[in-house]
């Protein structure tokens, strides 16, 4: 090929390549290779850690509507929301629809990533400059451990159980969350790939089982993730999902984005076969 | 990459990449390029017609489930059903496993693709050879042009409207198509990619509306697709989506798939609000 390629191959053996136009950021950070690469696509520029998609401004939206709006739609009153890792913002931009948030705390381990973010993926990073949102260049592993009852919702918008984010998968870490939540509280963590990431998903759902009472699993595809369809934990001490939908919430927060709305809410918690065989 | 691979670039400017094992068939047939590569990946063997992926070993199901429950089980009694294209015999195998079923004909116009993958996919092709099967190595527009009365179920498992398949998306096709069901008959069509093919499926649906009452979407993942998500329609003059799922048949054949369940089925039909737009 004379054209230069992003390519992400998975131990599957296959994955993605996309037309690139030229690496506009490359710093190899205290935790990772962090990159902002400009393609020639309708992907427009991306974002990779350690040569691994982690969001694309054509697509980002399949993750962050789901990763944000189907917990935050499911509490009835969602004030006080910690996202663990999300340096790129795109998470933190959908939970700041919520009429009702009053605080927003960012955990993320790698300011690098938060930085490159803001200066190159401004449509994606730009509410990280909201008054309501506190960021935190922290582990968040050591963060949560002397947290008790302060967030209604927790998203973990970690990267894959290897590298950086690898603690952010342990019995200990969901432990400290669940005791992080305030009564009625949800837990949502990005869980992998269905299709390249059985293991991974098996292992992680074992631990948030023993963790949380209630721990189902919803999914939706993501153009650029490997397998094209990815899955998430909702997780919570005594709030089953789909027990509860705000009606006017979603309905105002449905016209601002190009996924979520009520049905597709409801659709996504039926899975396949093959899922529900690992799960 | 010292490592070879097949790639596939939409005209969106990404796609697809599998590690490339060797090319096992490659012909020239008079109406397109036919080949089955082996590849080093969870993929096997994958069939590509003029250089786009048409099915894999690994994920066929995540398409052949949809293209051939969704319809069949919104069906009361399906008994004679005709597969448009599919040369690959993936919908010709998940059809027959109704039990209701008495005959299918697949209506392939390139013989080349169905010797193809007898030989080198037999998991796919397999029941090709089933007797209630007849295959007609011909155009389907020529085929349907005299049918009347004649299928409970249509499913029109095309290529794209580029190639030898854009005859297969036309008024007059469509037109010829709900000529030859009989009443109560439901049409399914695969319908492109809503992430990359928007265009198309603004055509395609344009068309299908001027034709058939009742047209509807329903969308799913499919890994090796372009965007990793895509979309059927489900057509016809009188028979709601989701207004019937036969639960005695939905209940034996969700025991034999990987993907198709009652609830996935269901949920199938909630869109992301792009989509609806589109259509």
């Amino acid at each position: 090929m004379s054209e230069q390629f992003y390519t992400e191959i998975t131990p599957a053996g296959f994955g993605i390549a996309i037309k690139q136009k030229e690496v506009l950021f490359s710093q190899q950070s205290e935790f990772q290779k962090v990159e902002i690469i400009d393609t020639n696509s309708t992907l427009g520029k991306i974002l990779t850690l350690d040569g691994l998609m982690m969001t694309t401004e054509g697509d980002e939206y399949f993750y962050h509507e789901m990763i944000a709006h189907i917990p935050m739609m499911n509490h009835k009153c969602p004030k006080s929301v910690l996202v663990i890792g999300g340096g790129d913002g795109g998470t933190v931009r959908e939970v700041l629809k919520h009429s009702t948030v009053e605080k927003v705390v960012l955990c993320e381990i790698d300011g690098v990533v938060i930085d490159a973010c803001k200066k190159y993926l401004p449509a994606i990073a730009g509410k990280l400059s909201d008054s309501r949102v506190e960021i935190l260049v922290k582990d968040a592993i050591e963060y949560i451990k002397d947290k008790e009852n302060e967030f209604d919702v927790v998203l973990i918008d970690s990267t894959d159980p290897m590298g950086p984010g690898e603690g952010l998968f342990t019995e200990e870490f969901y432990t400290n969350v669940k005791k992080s939540l305030k009564k009625g509280g949800i837990v949502c963590a990005q869980s992998e790939s269905p299709v390249v990431n059985k293991e991974e998903i098996k292992k992680m759902y074992n631990l948030l089982k023993k963790v949380f009472p209630i721990t189902s699993t919803f999914t939706s595809p993501i153009p650029t993730y490997p397998g094209g369809y990815w899955a998430w934990a909702f997780c919570s001490i005594n709030v089953e999902p789909l027990s509860y939908i705000d009606e006017k919430r979603c309905e105002e927060i449905t016209k601002t984005c190009k996924i979520y709305n009520k049905e597709y809410h409801s659709a996504r918690f039926a899975l396949p076969n093959f899922l529900k065989e690992i799960l």
